[in-house]
């Protein structure tokens, strides 16, 4: 018998607005051909394998001692590769870093939101904007997009000057629809946002538009650049989320981080992967053209295709998505079911696993499709 | 020119409740003697680095791919572990890891705290615990200590029953002044407090009282015991914090953590660092006789000594301990001013630093001792 497996869930003095929740995440299924969670399909290169082997082995001697707590020689790094993916002249001081991009959402909201403010995103869009703003008490506030899931500015303009949310989250490309905001969008939508305004770049890589950095020079005291190693990187496991911000902001987050956040084998490893930026983003290219194959193929197969700029494609649209999803399934392919209606979102993967995909894809057409 | 540098940290929206704060964190100096984060001074052995090394390298193959979101494994061994260090069977479900302790403490305030709730805590005491309050917005409320620095039960009970806290926090041994609880007394305040009771053991692995966790079989609804491998396992760089508590305690962690929290690497490496438990611990009993020689040479020095159960000592009375700080510092010996009037916090490193300090400590004693 397991000590204290007769306490029930409901037994504890937990958060009243906890109760009934679940918590957040895909299925972890050991599936044949996993498309669900935009990781990126190539595993990394042996060299980069090697060079973490040998970066945490060294950083190991240390283990009893605490962590840079500042992080200074990754942010440098860091610094350096988004100076050169973006073309702005960043510096370390520049720079954040955290255990995934969802802590440095976290801790955004910890300093500039919280209870008594507000944080508004526009749906759909990343289902961890919602649940952190929950998380630090953070009014949550729903703006809708277009019929095409894009953003309608005028009516996104208006919406920002009324609302006055304290955080505006804007999603470049946005997941899970796939669309990037073009510059001058981004700058009418900062412009008319009245708080800070985290531009959240996990797909970046994949898009052919500008970065929000561009725009730091200009809206530096509000903007909010946030990236992940998960995606492009190919470096999901490692947990290294940062951001590009005015060093002030920088300032604001060390007042709610929790000390020490950054371990010394996290630390080492993501440097010893940025190290390998090169070879690792060369399949960023493959991966886009294999997105562009995808679309067309779903589309000539009779789906309804959302146009992407990312890793992953929503697509549709199904009589009853969560059986189509089921389907696809069943036939060996974990896709995601984000709760659109009707919608089902796949990511990009090696060319192999996209043909299974599009195998059963145009399989289940005749059956699933509206 | 940085870009952003011209803006203020007065000039952000930032929560009215952190301006005028400063990050916390004891200052990381290069010094030759590092004796102020109680941090194990023994690097850890060459097998164990070879073990991480070799266990990051093999995660590392993987790095494309999320984390196991539940940490199952590294659980499993964590159980073990502990099952042996406390003689109390406790299994997967039982326990929770995180990115070090802290972490653990925001995700049990998350979950059991937060804006209309209270934490209370027996100051002085693990200087977090008010902090990671404040950042959940709980309101902390600071329950005095004994003269000398032990936990007054009656009065604490009383206090309990009065202030009716959400949450409790427990600290044996206490940080910074060193004391134990005793079995009796813990189950009399745990029955006292009429919510959660946290009680942080980072440092019971250097003390011959019981663990916390022998009482979860009869206080399992409202008991958690926090843990973490920074201490005596030597593994500060590491930064793993754990929990053993009744299963729902971690389904209710599960609701408020965030997904993917804990990277592949740092599983991976803490479970390599659990198989060389028995090494790794080999230094605590060395600690423990070096603790009990610098406490009686402290004394035949002059310095009133608050008697430790844990890896550091709590020394004074100084006229002015900032002043006296300084002194330590500028003889080459960096220890910890933690506030309190009059003392000093030493950690015990090895017995070459232990001499250093000791000798540094008997020449100021004549100078600075109040």
């Amino acid at each position: 018998m397991t000590i204290g497996d007769t306490v029930r869930l409901d037994d504890l003095p937990l958060r009243d607005d906890l109760r009934g929740t679940s918590p957040y995440g895909a299925p972890q299924l050991d599936v044949a051909v996993r498309l669900n969670t935009n990781e990126n399909p190539y595993p990394p290169p042996p060299e980069l394998v090697a060079d973490v082997a040998a970066a945490t082995g060294e950083a190991a001697r240390e283990l009893h001692r605490y962590p840079d707590r500042d992080a200074v020689a990754l942010r440098a790094d860091l610094a350096a590769y988004l100076t050169r993916q973006t073309g702005v002249e960043l510096e370390t001081a520049n720079l954040w870093a955290a255990n995934g991009s969802n802590e440095i959402l976290q801790q955004l909201l910890q300093a500039f939101g919280g209870p008594g403010r507000s944080a508004l995103g526009f749906v759909p869009s990343y289902s961890m904007h919602p649940i952190i703003s929950s998380g630090t008490r953070t009014e949550w506030i729903a703006a809708p997009r277009r019929e095409d899931f894009a953003i309608d500015v005028p009516a996104a303009v208006a919406e920002l000057r009324e609302k006055a949310p304290d955080i505006t989250f804007l999603t470049s490309p946005n997941n899970p629809t796939g669309q990037s905001i073009a510059p001058d969008d981004l700058a009418a939508l900062i412009d008319a946002a009245p708080g800070m305004v985290v531009v959240d770049e996990a797909y970046a890589e994949f898009s052919a538009h500008p970065s929000a950095a561009t725009l730091l020079a200009t809206h530096g005291h509000r903007l909010v650049v946030s990236r992940t190693m998960s995606k492009a990187f190919a470096f999901a496991g490692g947990r290294l989320g940062y951001l590009a911000a005015a060093p002030a902001v920088v300032d604001a987050l060390q007042l709610v981080r929790l000390p020490y956040h950054l371990s010394v084998l996290s630390q080492a490893a993501s440097r010893a992967a940025l190290r390998h930026a090169d070879a690792t983003l060369g399949s960023v290219a493959l991966l886009a053209a294999e997105r562009d194959r995808v679309s067309s193929e779903l589309a000539a197969a009779g789906y309804d295709v959302v146009p992407s700029d990312a890793n992953f494609i929503l697509f549709g649209r199904f009589a009853d998505a969560p059986r189509a999803w089921k389907g696809f399934l069943e036939q060996g392919v974990l896709i995601r079911d984000v709760g659109i209606d009707g919608r089902l979102r796949v990511t990009v993967g090696t060319p192999e696993e996209n043909d299974t995909f599009l195998q059963v894809a145009t399989d289940l057409s005749t059956k699933e499709l509206a």
